[in-house]
């Protein structure tokens, strides 16, 4: 006789394994971590004793659900705002919130919860992107949880980076820390093609294949998302990241809800996994994946539940059956992903596309012991038809409840026994989780009439590059300056000639930033109006805890830029400000090449009211340290322009009119 | 003080009354069956007294679920069948099955399983369309819900029907034994467009509009019934059923996936009430009914559980997260469907789309007392935002689940309390499920080799008319019938020429019948083939307990009828016959009208074997009394040939052949 830990008998043991074997009455041995074996019951009870002897019931024995992507820490902001457009739900609430709320102790007590709900879901793995991702390991471990932990990369400024420098640097740190952990798997976490920049997911794919750890990336969730990078890129998403090397990491690609026929092969041929999310794909109206067609190409789709925020639980079972339902509705056909399939994808085939199936994702002899019990007496699963032993794989994908599981083993170790966890304490959870809702309901109240919120519910908001690197000298004739332009350092790129009508709305609230409504007029050669355009533009206040001794040329604050489709009384009644400020100027705009680096010149006439001409020299990034790097040239431009001697001034125009 | 019998206090009160009215903390004064009174807890303290004052601990006390459209009795094959075909699944399992199965007895049993889960689903109202359908009604009063119970009436024979003659005067005794009962509803269910003739929905519609009782009617469920009707008739489905008054009744369109703006039009201005059934469209792949566009044209759209067959549960909360899921997806807007409409689908507008919302559906004065408790506390619905109470909708729909179900009172009456049921024994009725659901094990595993299911399986087949009436005579010339057949009495309508090569395989079990693979040739005018067909048909035994004193005439068996795609080589392999049989005739067809009834003449010489020549009067029908009244022109109609003083040859050739 063999020695194991635990048996589990008397179980209808679904393994999971290469050939689907189910045995009924089976058994599974477990020893310290690892699965011994999974047979026929009377089989493994010759060979193996253990201590531990568990009756299962006549429950269903079978591997762990493996949840292939979710954001677990939202799952404080749960219910916190639902059926919005995906813009206003992102930039309005969430985006918001996270800014305000998001920090190390915030993202423990939201894995936390997020744990308990997966285990009692019958989930043992999962797949995370959030911040703080060291945070979630940290309470991931505690849990008894296995999880890939993916380091959020964007190039905007997030709750635990100032910039994407500073996130890049976490990930080295979270891979560097976690690396060979029993639980848990390290990952990068670039967020997608339109939040991060070519310089980022290149330094990311590098780090990805140097450390060898898994790259989390959100991959054609929408179909704007595509078509956006179609009409900048000429391609879709995989082709164009493949040029940064993603295809050779061990990419797990979110959602792919917008993959052509080309991007699922190419995905397949690399090994990629995919993260099938229907719950968010239908509640965020992002679309239909087509998960039948990723099958039939020999894909490895694993299911997730995505952040609560969008879905709103964490209830494995209900995604499975609506991967399956969506599935068989878009193909036109009911016997598109069966129920055995579905199931696969939420355990084995779930796995692989983690990049896990060596440790996870079967009950085979040497995979770690992550396994759950499931009843399927309850009246809803009643009665019970056995002339094809497969039947009960429709019996779990389409008639079980989560709340029919009942035990959860995560490396050996029990996590819930007869429905009762074992290493968290749900009443503490649920009353931590109460206070910060408390806190961020009272947040949201005080910035009820926000001016942000209402400019992206009217019609959406692209966040702007938030450092500005700018200096601006008043000057008695532009001429000089026109000349000096022609100076060899200098190559012009472009030039536009405006006439800029400016309106401020100034709001009671300063902290709200200006909105300002500009109609540019733009002018050709002879003097004439070739076309105009309307733009609205959210600026906030600086940021002065961001302001350097570089002060007087960079600055950081948050820019919104949106298409200005009403007219100006429309935004004027819509956004009721205390006061309007009118600003009118004719601008000379150059954009130019300067020591390899592009800046915008404009040579500025402001006529109402009449404050003088200006030159003022430009940049925008989302970097912080190409910022500074840009002040320092920026110095040896105004130089050039013989404009070094003139004092700097600092204030923008919409300052220096109030100060009249 | 006024006196009520019940008051609830200390409840998030969502009234879904016409202003959705929320009290928190709220209370709900009963009567006997009656809502006394809806308000903020305070009002209703100082108004009533009770003896029973139930403090509801915070939970969410809303209207009961009214489940739009199910088949109740089903509940028992839960499970048989999954990811197949629909004609498989339903020709080739669910209909065989219930053909042998369905008796009141199970039907008892199937409803009261499905009220024991509708009651932990929160359901206290449900609208079903079944056999035996008094058996519903019985079995639903003793469970104690609200139910419109529809009398299933199709062409076919039927589980409580030989004929539809017999369904028929079933819904007249339906009506009569339950109207004005204070659970019970009785309706008509005429089953579908494709499962009726012209006859029986003028009949079925005439008999709603006499007895005011609702019509519960599958409308446009799968696009080939749609695109079907449109070649047939030249219209879709309501425009079709309009002719038959159909609109003028309390109309309850099942499924509508494939109508039309106008159709949605037609049915609003009819005050017609629609079932949206989500889980069982998507896992059938019936498509994606158009529920957005019907709420913004302001149809009674109620959401339906269809029954466990095709769902695989009776679970309401899954149900309407479904709903609103795919309304946003296929709008792509995901602010379609918002909670609160959601729930109101599943409350208020389901009881308008049932006719009944006079008495149930919302929680004001006046209405019968239809409620239920649901706990928002646990782990997966935390944590709560209260800056909009608007929230709540979106907790009960996107997280709570069907087992925060804590309490359920219909007319009054609690029906479950903390969990338990009081007026059902699950127990009991899960093992009596357990032993109907071995049996239909053992009946599906002795038939697993069905010719029938195999012929379903390889492309579909189409019941044909189950009564034949057929009159056969061997003659020595057919120049005397030629000449016969330009008797005044008998007008020619059409005449074919066809060379017939028939192929009949026989099976060791008999029962099966016989598959017969014909192809037809068509002779023109000048003895060349213009075109060939090929059939396959699938001939049953004739059931010796329907042949009556006119037996040698009428007959009732199985036929259905395929179109063969493949070769005869194929099908041989296929269905692996113990025996081929060839026969080989020439045959002149004539469409005849005699008396105002169109009957077929052959002229058959057979040449493969020489059996002779022979004449055969023939015409097949759904209706009993129809064939009976057929027998008798037959008889009138050999007579005018000059054939009724030869002995009528009972045998099929096939049976003549095997003779031989």
């Amino acid at each position: 006789m063999e020695r194991a830990q635990k048996i589990l008998t008397n179980a209808i043991v679904l393994t999971m394994d290469g050939d689907y074997n189910i045995y009924e009455p089976g058994a599974v041995a477990v020893g310290a971590q690892q699965i011994l074996a999974a047979g026929p019951q009377d089989v493994i009870l010759k060979q193996y004793e253990a201590e531990e002897v568990l009756d299962c019931g006549g429950k269903v024995l079978l591997p762990g659900f493996i949840n292939a992507h979710t954001h677990v820490p939202m799952t404080l902001l749960r219910g916190l705002a639902d059926d919005l457009r995906l813009d206003v739900w992102l930039m309005g609430y969430m985006m918001p919130v996270e800014r305000e709320f998001v920090t190390p102790d915030f993202v423990r007590l939201g894995t936390k919860l997020a744990c308990a709900e997966f285990i009692r879901s019958g989930i043992t793995c999962f797949n995370d992107m959030y911040y703080f991702e060291d945070a979630v390991a940290e309470a991931t471990n505690e849990a008894g949880l296995r999880a890939v932990v993916g380091q959020t990369v964007m190039k905007y400024p997030a709750p635990d980076a100032s910039s994407y420098e500073i996130a890049i640097s976490l990930c080295e740190d979270l891979i560097k820390k976690w690396k060979g952990h029993p639980l848990i798997i390290p990952a990068i976490a670039p967020h997608a093609v339109y939040t991060t920049t070519p310089e980022i997911l290149t330094t990311l794919c590098d780090m990805a294949k140097k450390f060898d750890v898994p790259l989390h990336f959100h991959v054609s969730e929408t179909l704007s998302e595509v078509e956006n990078l179609r009409q900048e890129q000429g391609m879709p998403v995989i082709p164009y990241v493949r040029k940064f090397g993603m295809l050779e990491t061990k990419l797990i690609a979110a959602h792919c809800v917008h993959v052509d026929e080309g991007e699922i092969r190419s995905m397949q041929h690399a090994g990629a996994g995919i993260a099938h999310n229907p719950s968010s794909n239908l509640k965020l109206a992002s679309g239909f994946a087509p998960i039948q067609r990723m099958l039939e190409l020999n894909a490895n789709v694993g299911i997730g539940t995505d952040g609560t925020a969008s879905n709103n639980d964490l209830d494995m079972i209900d995604e499975v059956r609506l991967a399956s339902f969506v599935a068989k509705a878009v193909a036109g056909d009911p016997t598109a992903l069966p129920a055995r399939t579905a199931l696969a994808m939420a355990t084995c085939i779930g796995a692989k596309a983690l990049h896990i199936d060596d440790i996870t994702g079967s009950l085979e002899k040497g995979k770690r012991a992550d396994l759950i019990l499931l009843d399927i007496s309850p009246l809803h699963n009643q009665p019970r038809f056995r002339r094809d032993s497969e039947n009960i794989y429709a019996q779990i994908i389409y008639a079980s409840k989560s709340t029919d599981i009942t035990d959860v083993m995560v490396d050996g170790r029990w996590l819930m026994r007869e429905h009762k966890l074992l290493t968290l304490n749900e009443e503490e959870l649920i009353r931590e989780a109460g206070v910060v809702a408390a806190e961020i309901d009272r947040f949201l109240k005080n910035r009820e009439e926000s001016v942000l919120s209402k400019l992206i519910a009217i019609g959406g908001a692209a966040e702007e590059e938030s450092f500005e690197v700018q200096a601006k000298v008043r000057v008695e004739d532009l001429e000089p300056v026109l000349a000096a332009l022609q100076a060899p350092e200098i190559q012009i790129v472009r030039t536009r000639n405006y006439h800029e009508f400016d309106t401020y709305f100034n709001f009671s609230d300063r902290e709200q930033g200006r909105l300002r409504y500009r109609e540019d007029e733009f002018i050709g050669k002879n003097g004439e109006i070739t076309s105009v355009r309307s733009r609205l533009t959210l600026i906030g206040e600086p940021e002065s805890a961001h302001l350097e001794e570089s002060e007087k040329i960079m600055l950081s604050r948050s820019r919104y830029l949106a298409p200005a489709v009403h007219s100006l009384r429309f935004y004027n009644e819509y956004f009721k400000p205390v006061e309007l400020v009118e600003i009118e100027k004719n601008r000379l705009r150059y954009l130019v090449k300067f020591r390899d680096t592009e800046f915008f010149i404009n040579l500025d006439k402001v006529t109402k009211p009449k404050l003088g001409k200006f030159v003022e020299i430009k940049s925008r990034t989302w970097s912080r340290q190409d910022a500074q790097n840009k002040t320092v040239l920026m110095r040896e431009l105004l130089a050039t322009l013989g404009l070094s001697s003139l004092p700097l001034v600092t204030k923008d125009y919409i300052h220096l009119v109030e100060e009249l």
